[in-house]
């Protein structure tokens, strides 16, 4: 809805030819995906998704997210295959856009999850960390930490034309973090973003993840801490404990969480919500005019921060011993 | 992009429960469809698509069009087929609209139709007249010569401001075709919209046509004006008589055209190229502010209409004797 590129049906077939994957037989625009456009895609040999990258996700970036997914699906983890051309790249260009052929996912998005839902996502996501630990590029995470303060400098100033207090209660947080924020737990390759949007199910189980464009090399717990704020908060802001105990549970039925990152889980879970909303409230601020896309309300994540304050232990989560 | 109403996963399963179509395996909002929400379905027993229906079709006509798609669909031609829920009836309701699942059809539009496109959808719509001979429904064209005062009521006075002269010449072209629009051609259903955007391809074979949402019963030889005007015109304005004579040609060789047909035939290019002027420049002087959607050019059809005054014999279109 956002940003939509239109492939003309020379452009697909001056492109497609670059590829051995047959001839097409359907190509449809999809309406998901804000950052990217999307085209479905049928051709002779099967099922795939034609994303071209919009401004949003950094060109310099792409080679890190299509070797890693590439890397992931090579280790049974079900997420898109980004296909190589005949040139044994899977990077390529259409309509001034850089471009890629991946594979189809079946499978649908959950808007509501249940507690079931959420023991699956949370295996799901322990396979992902395990799937990734062999794989050998690395990339920062630049919404982490350090990345906080120059975010909140873009919206200082007018934070509490949004949220009352909202200013200076995430200054406080900032200060909080920065003197708090753990280091050396077990890490590896995180999703970064792995919201109910992102995960695809068919019936109970999992049947895919998506959009690995905010995946970097970060701590293991920090990937759940996120799970935990965008899948166990009810709408009415309540905290779902028998959905995260579902979520932790599935977690460590897969990887058996370490003293350490159960015990910065509470700050983890802080810091992911402060990203979030960090990242709603620049948006928010920046809304352009005549936009349709409705931006993500940032105090959702300021009212689970101030739940996440009142966190001692994993246990509150649902973490069982 | 304009019109786009979200079904959420609960509607999509409470709405599948009243179908023996299997389960879901795949969701997607697709991308096109000014007029109507489309999302590709893939369930357990094929490929489909759900069409729920916005403010700009009347809901009164639905049975019309629906009963036309399977009686097309049963008489061999390759048309979306509306799929009868357990009822026994292809309409229902999702998110408040008025939906229905029908068969899902490869192919894909042709941005640039050559000749040989042109040949084939000739045909195409020839066997789409004898498909619907026996069909019961009538429907009234809404967009033929009585429609055409009160559409160009609605922008008069303002049309000069679009195109120079564009308020006379289309008064003088209004009372023209009242004097002389044909009576008494050979009438049934006709597609009425069959633009290169309604017609899928695979190759140079056409494998399915599209939306039959200004199917009416009219006369045959109007149709093929109308794709006359859509198809066989090229960027810069001027005729291809190369494309209409494989158009004609092949109609022809699946439906001969009667005399009056083909003496009609120039008044009938003059007076389908007045009706999308007018529906175009009554959208060009209502384009709601913030749209994203560019109207169509209404001076496009004013220019062809140009060409068409000019034509004495339907030979110039590319009719063989």
């Amino acid at each position: 809805v956002a940003v939509y590129t239109e492939v003309t049906d020379e452009e697909l077939g001056a492109f497609l030819a670059t590829y051995d994957i047959g001839t097409v037989l359907s190509f449809k625009g999809i309406a998901e995906g804000v950052e990217n456009t999307n085209y479905f895609l049928h051709t002779t040999s099967g099922f795939y998704i034609l994303t071209l990258y919009e401004k949003r996700v950094r060109e310099e970036d792409l080679p890190f997210f299509l070797a890693l997914m590439q890397h992931l699906a090579g280790r049974g983890l079900k997420c898109p295959l980004p296909v190589d051309n005949r040139q044994g790249d899977p990077l390529g260009r259409v309509a001034g856009r850089p471009a890629v052929i991946i594979t189809f996912l079946e499978g649908i998005a959950v808007r509501r999850p249940t507690a079931q839902h959420c023991g699956a996502l949370g295996k799901a996501l322990a396979r992902l960390h395990i799937a990734g630990e062999d794989f050998a590029m690395t990339r920062r995470n630049a919404l982490s930490l350090d990345g906080w303060p120059p975010l909140f400098a873009q919206a200082d100033g007018q934070a509490d034309s949004v949220g009352a207090g909202l200013g200076e209660r995430t200054r406080k947080e900032l200060d909080f973090l920065a003197k708090v924020w753990p280091a050396g737990l077990p890490t590896g390759i995180i999703h970064a973003d792995l919201f109910p949007d992102n995960v695809f199910f068919i019936g109970p189980e999992v049947s895919g993840l998506i959009d690995f464009y905010f995946a970097c090399t970060d701590a293991y717990a920090y990937d759940l801490a996120i799970c935990l704020n965008a899948w166990c908060f009810e709408p009415d802001g309540s905290f779902n404990l028998t959905k995260g105990r579902a979520m932790i549970g599935g977690y460590q039925s897969v990887r058996r969480l370490a003293r350490d990152e159960v015990e910065a889980l509470p700050v983890l879970c802080r810091g992911s919500a402060l990203r979030f909303m960090l990242t709603r409230l620049v948006d928010w601020l920046n809304v352009p005019p005549g936009a349709l896309v409705k931006p993500k309300d940032p105090l959702e994540y300021d009212r689970k921060l101030a739940f996440h304050r009142h966190v001692r232990h994993a246990s509150e989560y649902g973490l069982e011993p």
